[in-house]
């Protein structure tokens, strides 16, 4: 085998391809807790990694695919009448850097906002703030680039807390409201205690944890079917 | 703005640079948990995040860098002795992704060792178990490529087991033993408690907690110092 760096010109490491990989893998992962004995009233958790994503609104999907164009489905997502759409965009950090194929999740939402891990912000040397999804008030922006157009979005760049969506019933369940904080507790070889995990209830929601991929590989999600929700 | 994909045709995504910079600033913080009085007997506990890296033994050297050739100090680490070298290689995975500048850590030691957060791992198409450092048994391997030639690893591996560095004194004022696991709590915005926290006694360590990339960012080490090592 040739030596020298020289052998790889025109060889990237391509962190886009790598990522969207790893959006299949960790998207398709199910974790379900069932109960031992068959009989208990505790509902079935399914935890799942969320890749980096954009949710994006009328005006700006106008902007970057075209006036009037539609999101299309790429695959429907645990919770229903949400989905990965087939649409993708570029993000453009403050420093030049990029990151292409960033998935765009359906359906389409009152305001464009992005979810990047804190491994996908530094990279881009962004400082995303720890947001709950819609709570984007002073967060920063970037330039983001479609197919037919860009844009500069002025904010809406967060790094996602950890949240589970439950209905009602399963708050009623817990024993929990909307806003409060439950703990994840993840075995496995590399263990840990998610101690803030917001409780988001909806009637229409599936019992269901939301983390990002730096805290799935931090815990080994890929390792361990231990994981047990905690008032 | 110009807009669609060709406008950046030989503009590429370097995870390798992002990284590079990702330890300076990772590698940089020390998280210093002092007793609040002044006089309690509780050791400063520093947590520092290690980027991926490898150690190398003498025969790997030899073969990458030059026969007799030298780790160079690029800059000192906390537990004395240990240095990052100037020294940098590229791993190649099975799939034909690499990872470049992949700094190594000195002095030399028996064995090669390599170090890599899930991320990583994953990007690479490895699949990295958990491990303490030094137990390499039956671990992936992989083409490793230095400035004066190349080898294949057969081993070594490793997603690094979160652990801590301490001194007996230090061990018996924690009560805990060789071996032992603690937990280590971090509050801050997105608070996690590490459960499986490895004991490592050395008359020369230094307190300090390591954990990995993947750790760090998922636990926003960056954002908070309440940070609490628990027997």
């Amino acid at each position: 085998m040739g030596c020298g760096g020289s052998v790889f010109s025109g060889t990237t490491q391509g962190i886009d391809r790598s990522v969207v990989e790893q959006i299949v893998r960790q998207v398709a992962l199910e974790y379900l807790g069932r109960p031992a004995n068959g009989v208990s009233p505790a509902p079935e958790l399914t935890v799942l990694a969320s890749a980096r994503h954009m949710h994006i609104c009328r005006e700006d999907m106008d902007i970057l695919f075209g006036k009037g164009s539609e999101l299309t489905v790429y695959k429907d997502l645990y919770q229903v009448g949400n989905f990965a759409a087939n649409e993708k965009v570029t993000i453009i950090g403050p420093r030049s850097r990029l990151i292409s194929n960033l998935r765009i999740l359906g359906p389409m939402r009152k305001q464009s906002q992005i979810e990047l891990a804190f491994t996908d912000a530094i990279s881009l040397g962004i400082d995303a703030p720890v947001r709950l999804s819609g709570n984007i008030a002073d967060t920063p922006g970037a330039i983001i680039m479609g197919p037919k157009g860009s844009l500069e979005l002025k904010q809406g760049i967060i790094r996602a807390a950890i949240h589970v969506h439950m209905n009602p019933a399963e708050a009623a369940l817990f024993g929990v409201k909307q806003g409060d904080l439950m703990k994840l507790k993840v075995g496995g070889p590399a263990g840990i205690t998610f101690d803030k995990v917001h409780v988001r209830i909806d009637p229409t929601s599936r019992l269901n944890v939301h983390m990002d991929t730096d805290e799935a590989n931090a815990c080994g999600l890929h390792l361990t079917k231990d994981i047990e929700l905690i008032k």
